[in-house]
């Protein structure tokens, strides 16, 4: 029997984490981790699919009106007609050829995309008793590539090419699944080094986090380089010479100027350095790499679409991947992602934090390495212990790893008592 | 006296386009002409400043709703605080902590953004009672660039140089603009080309355009090839051998067909190649331009901040800029762009057609004109005869050029009958 969505309720949450500067950086001071919030309701009282999108206060509301628009598209629709090819699903939510014009495929209409898209893979996922990372691995190459948009990639990624990707790793997917669900994927942390904190606190937090079994730790930098030494210092002390720090910028530097601050930065051994510039800056990555090498760079968090990957990759502009499942057009999105990178033979660490991202990312960094990269070298996924209690099924971490979530569905569900305490009237 | 800004209305615009497939093309099969619209209200009963942002129909609800949480920065402040320097004005709109989440500086926030910035240069202009070319014309290369935000710009344009750039043609600006004055600025049409005019509407179209004046004419490919050179054959026998044709694919190819398919139209001698595939694909329009040379490529009606169009002029991906007054963060960032243009010396030749974009283009080309690029060589602007009936000072065109306009303010304000026959309900 087909599952028909018949209609949608969306939200508008908001937490008050500006109050404890939770999340505070060189660019953005003072976050509301926020959540534009959408649960599809279908024929079946069984069924219902969640999805959300982050950000990080005002303008959620233009994703939520924006959800709105997007959502009314999908009412009617059977889920299995928009699954059968999944493409299907991604191309009705960015193809819509007026809409796609406030786009494209970026910015409020794709972050709201994401939140609609993920809501059919959780609806789909709950339907077939299987959390998302499951659904995906049982998925044939043939099935994983149907789930993916190729237009604007065939330069550098034909489908063909993509499923001989998928079936280098096709026969031993099982070992590595029985892998994870013994030890767990890694994590690194940002709990330690947000710019709001006092030296003191982050040493703290540092000590804490190194106990309960974290070896990557990032900090926050690019408001003051002499405040920077400081606060590395502090860092790479209390972490020791055998843990791996990451620095992040958040996007504050010009070119030259990043080069001439990571340099300053370069006695702490970073790991990598993240968004030294621009976002859209493609080819100011490239020129920040080529002068601090060996050092890496990273990016994704706000790369908004495969397009812009498929060129960070093809020019050597970034070293670490840092996809957002909310920046990217939903999970099909992700998936070409994860495909590209592994056409590159660049590690995939994606981006979390804030509030429902770390339940989305352990997601795909499990199919990464069951179907894609089939490797766990250099990879780390981002996590934060903020706002877990939110959701129905928050992430199971175990000596800093997270361990694969077992309930059906794509893990971001809130809970009643969340969208009661914290929704906003629209 | 200073004016302060007090409130704001905004309004949904829009124009049932798609009955008669006026801007039909091969993305945009049937768009609604719409106007995002703001008016700013100040404690002045003389002045109130107008500004909007193009959409082609759903997804206008968006950019009004962005618009509403953008104004609200404005309310309260005065528009000499935000004019003195004005890139004070550029930052204050884009560089909201939480709202730059949802962009940053693309898609929805950032045309809405431009809607709000043009409102604001708008009431400048008509509280200096001068057209918006004309202020920027008169301001000393210094006024100028405190206008440009130049973060992440520094690596290929600092403030000096763009300095420099302005000095060249500063001393002779007056005898440029007597000229514009006298003769108007050159102006190529698209209203002959659409998809969905059949060959006889074409041959009639471009026939009439001819005898009013018109040397460049665009037509609309993509969607079929052989369908294409049936229509081009149509158009260059109309046109005469003299005269010019742009062809623009508005983005349906990947890289290796956008190659291969301009190959097959080359025999009929495109000026230009406008939108071959992704505007977000930087490298892959470079290796289009580097295939198809000398054909030339042109693209920006999509190309969302001065960031994405630095890295197509630095990289040789585009010949012809077609910078865009709504999808750019309003005067500020195509100013920006225009400085850009000169330091690459690409010709500049924005986009309009829609609602407003003619309105709102001539200011821009007058400005590159006198101030910024000192030629016309070359450069054209796009014009399309619908819908000026809406706004109260639209363009004038003379022999198929921009008659420069004298009414002060941007152009854009709609008639009171606009507003009550098209708005829809938010």
């Amino acid at each position: 029997m087909p599952t028909t969505i018949t209609g949608f309720e969306s939200f508008d949450i908001r937490f008050p984490t500006s109050q404890h500067l939770d999340g505070s950086d060189a660019m953005n001071p003072d976050p509301d981790y926020s959540a534009a919030y959408v649960a599809l309701k279908t024929d079946s009282s069984d069924f219902s699919g969640y999805g959300m999108t982050f950000t990080i206060g005002r303008g959620n509301e233009l994703c939520v009106a924006a959800i709105r628009s997007l959502a009314a598209l999908l009412v009617g629709q059977t889920v299995e007609s928009l699954m059968k090819e999944p493409v299907t699903l991604y191309r009705k939510i960015t193809w819509d050829s007026q809409l796609r014009w406030v786009g494209p495929e970026k910015g409020v209409i794709h972050l709201a995309g994401a939140a609609v898209i993920n809501a059919v893979w959780d609806l789909w996922a709950r339907i077939q008793k299987k959390p998302v990372w499951k659904l995906i691995c049982d998925m044939t190459p043939e099935q994983f590539v149907s789930a993916v948009d190729f237009r604007y990639l065939t330069d550098v990624l034909t489908p063909g090419q993509a499923r001989e990707l998928l079936e280098r790793f096709s026969s031993t997917k099982q070992q590595r699944i029985e892998e994870l669900i013994d030890v767990g994927y890694p994590s690194y942390t940002t709990s330690a080094g947000w710019l709001g904190y006092s030296d003191e606190a982050l040493k703290q937090k540092c000590s804490d986090l190194k106990t309960r079994g974290w070896k990557h730790f990032k900090i926050k930098v690019g408001r003051d380089l002499q405040d920077d030494i400081r606060r590395c210092t502090v860092l790479r002390r209390e972490m020791g010479d055998d843990a791996y720090m990451m620095i992040d910028a958040n996007q504050v530097w010009d070119v030259p100027q990043a080069i001439e601050w990571i340099r300053q930065l370069a006695p702490f051994k970073p790991w990598f350095v993240e968004e030294p510039t621009s976002p859209d800056d493609i080819l100011g990555h490239r020129a920040i790499a080529q002068a601090i090498a060996p050092i890496r760079v990273a990016t994704g968090e706000m790369c908004h679409n495969r397009v812009m990957f498929k060129q960070f990759m093809q020019s050597g502009a970034l070293q670490v991947c840092q996809l957002d499942c909310c920046r990217l057009g939903g999970v099909n999105e992700v998936l070409a992602v994860l495909l590209l990178a592994a056409r590159f033979n660049i590690p995939v660490c994606p981006h979390a934090g804030g509030v429902g991202l770390c339940e989305y990312v352990q997601h795909p960094s499990i199919v990464d390495y069951v179907c894609v990269s089939g490797s766990m070298e250099n990879r780390v996924t981002e996590y934060s212990d903020h706002l877990h209690e939110h959701v129905h099924d928050p992430v199971v971490m175990k000596n800093g790893r997270y361990m694969p979530p077992k309930a059906p569905g794509y893990s971001v569900q809130f809970t009643d008592a969340a969208i009661q305490g914290y929704a906003v009237k629209g």
